[in-house]
C-alpha cells in the first residue's frame, strides 16, 4: 500500500512510519519542524520525506499528486493546549485549516481513506465517566479540543458528501519513545538540567489513561482493518489511569535522583492550566467488542516511557 | 444597552435590529451584502451601519473598540447547504474564522457576551427524533453543519478561557418577511417568472420544523434573559413540522396559480442535496422548560411566511 503521513517528525509517526515499512508499505511523510524532530525522520529506501507546512494546500495537493497515497494517516497536530490558549490562532491553523487542507486535496486528487488522531479532549469535562464515543453535548474547554471537534466534523461532512472513508480516534494520552511534549518529556528534560528542584503545574492529582505508543498504533491499525463503517469513530485508551504524582514520582526515581534532596512544588487546583481536562476516563467498549485490548495498563505505560525517555535524552533534547 | 449585531442586512438581523431599537438599544451593524440585501438595512438615529466584511478581523476590532458593545448577536453566516458543498471553503472561511474573529475581537476589546446561531444540523442525521440538545455523536453531514459545530467549539472554548458568556441556539428553519434564501424564498421567486412549471429538489416528503422569525427572536431573547449558564445551548425549534409538499401546494395557491395550468417535477428521493437531512425533528423540552413556547405552529409559519414573501417579492427580488 501507498501512505502519506502528516505529522512524520512528530511522535507519533515516527513510531507508526518504522511498523508500515516493516510489512512493504511504501511511505511519504510530510512535516514542517514545528513540533517534530529532525532526528525523528525515518531514513528508509521506502521513504521520501517532504517538508512542507500543510497550510500550503498546493504544496499538498502536488505532493498527493505525485505520490497518489492509498490511505493518509493525518497526526499532525499542535498538541500542546496552553499554547494554544495563549495564541489563540494556533490550533485553528494547525488543526482546523490544516485538516481542511488535507481533505481538500484527497477530494481533488480522488484519495479515499483518512486516519485521524483526535483526541478525549473533545468531550470537555463530560458528566458521564468513562465517557462513551455517543457521548454529547460536545462543549470542549480549549481552543485544542475545539479544532479537534472542528477537524471531525469537516471529516464526516467530506466524507459523506464526496465519498471517502475515515477512522477517527479519540487519544488518551499517548507516551512512549520520541516524544515532542507532554509531562513525560517535561520532567526527564527539567530534572536533566534542575535536579533539585520541580515545579508541577497542578496539585498532581489530574489523573488521565496513558496508552503506550505501540498499543496506540496496533489499536488503530486493527480498527483500519477491522471498523466496518463510512465514519468510524473510536476511544483509544486503557481502563486504568496514573496520576501525576506518580508521574513525578517515578520519574525522580528513573533519574537516580535522590528524593531527600528534590523540592517539589505542586500548584494548589487540580487544572494544570487553562483548559485543561484534570479527570479523563474514556469508554473503551467499542473497541473491545472490536475485538482489540491494549497490551499495557496506564501504569505500565507511564513506567516504561519514563525508562526510554530517561535514556533517549541522557545527552540533552533531540532537534 | 450597546449591541452589535453581524449580518445585519440578513434575514434575522433585519427582524431583529427594529426590536431591539424599538425597546431603546443603540445598535451597530455589520455586514458585506454577499447575502444580505441593501434595501434591508434599517434607518434609524440610533443604528449604525458597517459594511465589512468579517474576515477583516482588524476591521472588527476597530468596531468594537469605537462602538464598545455590551453584547454581540453574531448572525452572519452562509445559509445555502449546497453553495458550501460546491465551494468547500465557503463555509470554513464564512462561518468557522469569521466566528473566530468574532470572539477574538472580543477577547481584544474585553466584551464578555455572545448570542449565536446555530443550527439543528449539527445533529447530522440524528437517531433519536425529537433530537435533545445532549445528543451525541456529532457527526454531520454536511460543510455547513461541520462549521456551525466548529463554531459552537470555538464559542464554548473561549468562554471557558476567557471568561465569556454565551447563548448558542440550534435553529430548525426559520421563516418570515426579508429572506435571503430558503425553499419559500425560491419558489416564489421562480414561480413569479415561471409559473407554468415548477422543479422541486426531493420528493417532497423533507418534513422540517419551520419557526416563524418573530417566534425565533422572542425564544432567543427569552433565553438571553433568563438562561442561567455561562454557556447556554437551547434547541430553538416547533413540535410539528411541515412537509415540502405542503410548502410547494401552499405557494402555488399563494401566488393565484392554477394548479391544473402548472407542472410540478419532484425529485426521486427525500434528500434535496447532498449534505440535506431531510426529516427533522428537535426536542424543544428544555426551551419549554425555562418557560418559553413560540405561538406559531410551523404550518402556521410556513403558510403566514408564504402571504408575506409573495406581498414583498410581488416587484421582484429585492436587492
Amino acid at each position: 500500500m501507498r501512505i502519506l503521513v502528516t505529522g512524520a517528525a512528530g511522535f507519533i509517526a515516527s513510531n507508526l512510519i518504522p511498523r508500515l515499512l516493516n510489512r512493504g508499505d511504501v511511505v511519504a511523510g510530510i512535516d514542517n519542524f514545528f513540533l517534530g524532530k529532525r532526528a525523528y525522520v525515518v531514513q528508509h529506501e521506502n521513504f521520501t520525506f517532504h517538508e512542507l507546512d500543510l497550510l500550503d494546500l498546493d504544496g499538498v495537493i502536488r505532493i498527493l499528486e505525485e505520490f497518489k497515497p492509498d490511505r493518509i494517516w493525518h497526526l499532525a497536530a499542535n498538541s500542546d493546549i496552553s499554547y494554544g490558549t495563549k495564541y489563540t490562532d494556533f490550533d485553528l491553523k494547525g488543526g482546523t485549516l490544516v485538516t481542511y487542507n488535507v481533505l481538500e486535496a484527497m477530494r481533488r486528487t480522488g484519495v479515499k481513506e483518512l486516519v485521524f488522531s483526535s483526541s478525549g479532549a473533545v468531550y470537555g469535562e463530560p458528566t458521564i465517566m468513562p465517557t462513551p464515543e455517543d457521548y454529547g453535548p460536545i462543549l470542549p474547554i480549549s481552543l485544542y479540543a475545539a479544532s479537534k471537534v472542528a477537524c471531525e466534523t469537516l471529516i464526516t461532512a467530506y466524507a459523506h458528501n464526496y465519498d471517502m472513508r475515515a477512522w477517527i480516534y479519540r487519544f488518551g494520552n499517548i507516551v512512549g519513545p520520541n516524544p515532542t511534549h507532554g509531562v513525560i518529556h517535561d520532567f526527564v528534560l527539567r530534572l536533566r538540567d534542575e535536579p533539585t528542584k520541580l515545579t508541577v503545574l497542578g496539585d498532581g492529582t489530574q489523573a488521565k489513561p496513558y496508552v503506550y505508543v505501540e498499543d496506540c498504533l496496533d489499536g488503530m491499525e486493527f480498527g483500519v482493518a477491522n471498523a466496518p463503517g463510512h465514519v468510524n469513530v473510536y476511544n483509544l485508551a486503557v481502563d486504568d489511569q496514573t496520576t501525576v504524582r506518580q508521574i513525578t514520582d517515578w520519574t525522580i526515581e528513573a533519574m537516580g535522583i535522590d528524593r531527600g534532596k528534590i523540592d517539589v512544588q505542586y500548584g494548589d487546583s487540580p487544572r494544570g492550566w487553562r483548559g485543561d481536562v484534570p479527570y479523563v476516563k474514556l469508554d473503551t467498549s467499542r473497541m473491545t467488542k472490536l475485538g482489540w485490548t491494549p497490551k499495557l495498563s496506564s501504569n505500565e505505560a507511564t513506567k516504561r516511557t519514563i525508562r526510554e525517555v530517561v535514556e533517549q535524552f541522557r545527552e540533552g533534547p533531540l532537534k
